[in-house]
């Protein structure tokens, strides 16, 4: 059973003791502010051949409130900045893609696409770019801003972002440095591109002062599930995690996604999908319940609420928490979030206390309770029937919750041959099976002569 | 013979295959695109009890010029950004300071902040921050600028941006996580600072999403040696590194410094000051000179024009190369680096050949030629005269030429106890002596408390 020889993609989703709320009460759960904790989980993911560790990232104090109530409880209100830990865990893995967030609202991209182009030299092609925009209002105000960029404007900065950090990538032909020691030749200057990019939000003249990168360019990922984020998606990105709860929703957005593709001249195979996953896994299924509860347990209630306004931009405390989720004003929040959590309470009928219980884990992701053939029975149904290419594992608690999920799952995946014992390729786009794209001023000129 | 027990300090200053401009054409030397070299590198000074590894940087492709001539011949062109480098370098060195070069004038002081509060985290206290500013005029239209930031608003702003990074890393109080499992006490509130910036560059927020980092603050390094350079690092730096020829020059720029800092509240202790050296060392003197014949005579003619007008901002070409220096314009150039290079011309007579043949290696910085022997009494002079704490050394070729260093005056400074035998403290602060900053938040309760 499979797709035609096709195996599925993993991903290893670090954040900080686990992605469970409560997880940093967790008696086996890591610290979240030592190297050794990053380099224990890149390790252990490279060892069971992952395609990639991924970082989420943010550029504020998660979780802030007027009413601190609620704020002492909560992690998430430090985070290592991606690309300082992908490039410390580049010189202590040689195999395993190294992906980070890094936001198009509030960076700038020179910048950037020189540290995504140096890490994926230094990492021998292996670095990923989770291109993301911020909608945090306290985000906006640690550069700038009086109130959030507004929703519409992100994606048109994103947009435009994302062709200046490409065509900086191509700046340098493959074989531009000679470096001939006898002739005095170091670079051929036919082969350096200026980009001489002027747009809307960017004026960026180039080259980008590295070398073109192993990969070409680093891979491109993205999440928005929203309209314009699909879109940018399509015609940009190269993995996009998101997050469906039912096989069905995960069709639709797999076959609208990559429907979208033709129109920008790829073929399916170029973007591979990879949902979020939050797996519990034990031994049997009470095993794994009894794991749950016990994080569940170590939930506290006002951290429940604080979560929830984050999720949907709402502030709820004052209604009953065992009542149902009252209709929900527009806001700044990211909305293809707020509907995604909202969409879950109704479908399930949810009252507020079972809504924060339920995404306190997986926070609106897929979540999986159960025994390895339990969670694997799920992974194949969605993978063969083209509701993923692959999964983002988003272990509650780190690093016990991968541990269970590489001794458990990975091997149940094997012996149904829908994982890999071993790498495919050097780098991280061969590993994922993704083309290494041409220099888009290399073929502007073989265009030119044809 | 020494300073009460005070002995030098030492940085290693990588420069891709090494700071003598033909370096990449020597066969022992090291390409400049591979993360194991920089490895090598880090090890080899961390061996032999540096206190820090030193990065340069420039957000452009360097040596630009409308007639491409000399283009072709140039390294430098590209380079890796420092804080990937550095942060790989964390995980994979222990003991030794990294330092990395990150302009205020083209980064983001949010950014910025954060990504050397990360490294600061991931090597466990041992990041510092060479704070400069850009005058390059192809690295402003690498960020939306039509032209060069003056001077004097470059230095307005990177007086700003140092305060803004400085107070972020102070969001939080050193002990602001007790991370209690049982209690549920992640954060402690008290301990958490809102740094609310409002200047005429920067409107920042805060808190910074990072722990304070283990030194309090990474060390802040500068190299201006203007008036607004040296009165920035007069109230903000903690190590310069700067470039004098003579023994009266360095200790004019050694009193002048050291005695501004009083007016900032500040000790001569507080700011250590290491001007760059290009050592060339040999068995005999007549080895050393042999090597740098040897390297000068891979410099081609057009680099040397090209290196003046990148140092003075004049292309001197269709000037006989073999007459004095004419009088310069005024130009944008760093107005510190054209007098330093013109200064020497005049001083030594030189004609324009012999002036970039002389700086082709030091760039302007201290050369010296001779045996471990003459290299140290040249080093101990200036050291115990007030010349200067300690020497960011220039290797003329990498690896080749730092070990060269570490192989014959290492051991000479430690035969007449000028440096280090082992290292003192755990982190780069420790090592060079310098006290841990207070956080800026907490003094300014415990002044009111009194």
């Amino acid at each position: 059973m499979g797709r035609h020889g096709e195996r599925i993609r993993l991903g290893a989703f670090h954040y900080i003791s686990g992605h469970h709320v409560a997880a940093w009460r967790h008696p086996d759960a890591a610290r979240d502010d030592r190297l050794e904790d990053y380099v224990r989980f890149a390790r252990l993911a490279e060892e069971a051949r992952f395609d990639a560790v991924f970082l989420a990232d943010s550029v504020d104090v998660r979780l802030l409130h007027p009413d601190g109530a609620a704020r002492k409880a909560h992690t998430g209100v430090t985070l290592f900045e991606p690309l300082t830990v992908l490039s410390a865990l580049a010189a202590v893995t040689s195999r395993i893609g190294l992906i980070g967030t890094a936001s198009t609202t509030f960076s700038d991209p020179f910048n950037l696409a020189r540290q995504f182009a140096s890490l994926d030299h230094i990492s021998g092609g292996r670095a990923g770019w989770n291109l993301v925009t911020s909608n945090d209002p306290e985000a906006a105000l640690n550069f700038g801003h009086a109130e959030p960029v507004p929703h519409a404007r992100r994606y048109q900065r994103a947009e435009e972002f994302a062709d200046v950090v490409r065509g900086l990538w191509d700046s340098f032909g493959d074989d531009a440095f000679p470096r001939d020691r006898e002739s005095g030749v170091y670079v051929d200057l036919e082969k350096m591109h200026v980009l001489d990019h002027e747009g809307a939000h960017f004026r960026v003249r180039g080259p980008l002062n590295v070398p073109r990168p192993p990969q070409g360019h680093p891979v491109v990922v993205q999440a928005g599930s929203s309209e314009p984020g699909k879109e940018l998606a399509a015609r940009t990105a190269e993995v996009i995690f998101t997050a469906q709860q039912t096989l069905a929703e995960a069709q639709a957005f797999y076959a609208d996604v990559k429907g979208r593709l033709v129109r920008h001249g790829r073929a399916p195979e170029h973007l591979k999908i990879m949902p979020g996953v939050f797996p519990v896994v034990g031994r049997t299924r009470a095993e794994a319940q009894a794991k749950f509860d016990q994080l569940q347990a170590l939930l506290q209630p006002e951290v429940g609420f604080e979560l929830l306004r984050v999720q949907l931009g709402v502030d709820l405390r004052g209604s009953d928490p065992d009542g149902p989720l009252p209709d929900l004003p527009a806001t700044l929040a990211s909305q293809s979030r707020q509907a995604l959590v909202a969409d879950l309470a109704r479908r399930e009928n949810l009252t507020i206390r079972q809504l924060y219980e339920r995404i306190a884990g997986a926070r609106g992701h897929w979540q999986l309770v159960g025994t390895a053939a339990d969670i694997a029975d799920q992974l194949e149904e969605r993978f063969v029937n083209y509701g993923a290419d692959g999964f983002n594992i988003m272990a509650p608690t780190l690093p016990g919750g991968l541990i269970d999920f590489i001794e458990g799952v990975v091997p149940e995946l094997r012996r149904r041959d829908l994982f890999r014992t071993e790498y495919e390729g050097r780098t991280l786009r061969e590993n994922l099976g993704l083309k290494r794209p041409e220099n888009q001023f290399a073929r502007s000129r073989r265009q030119a002569a044809e």
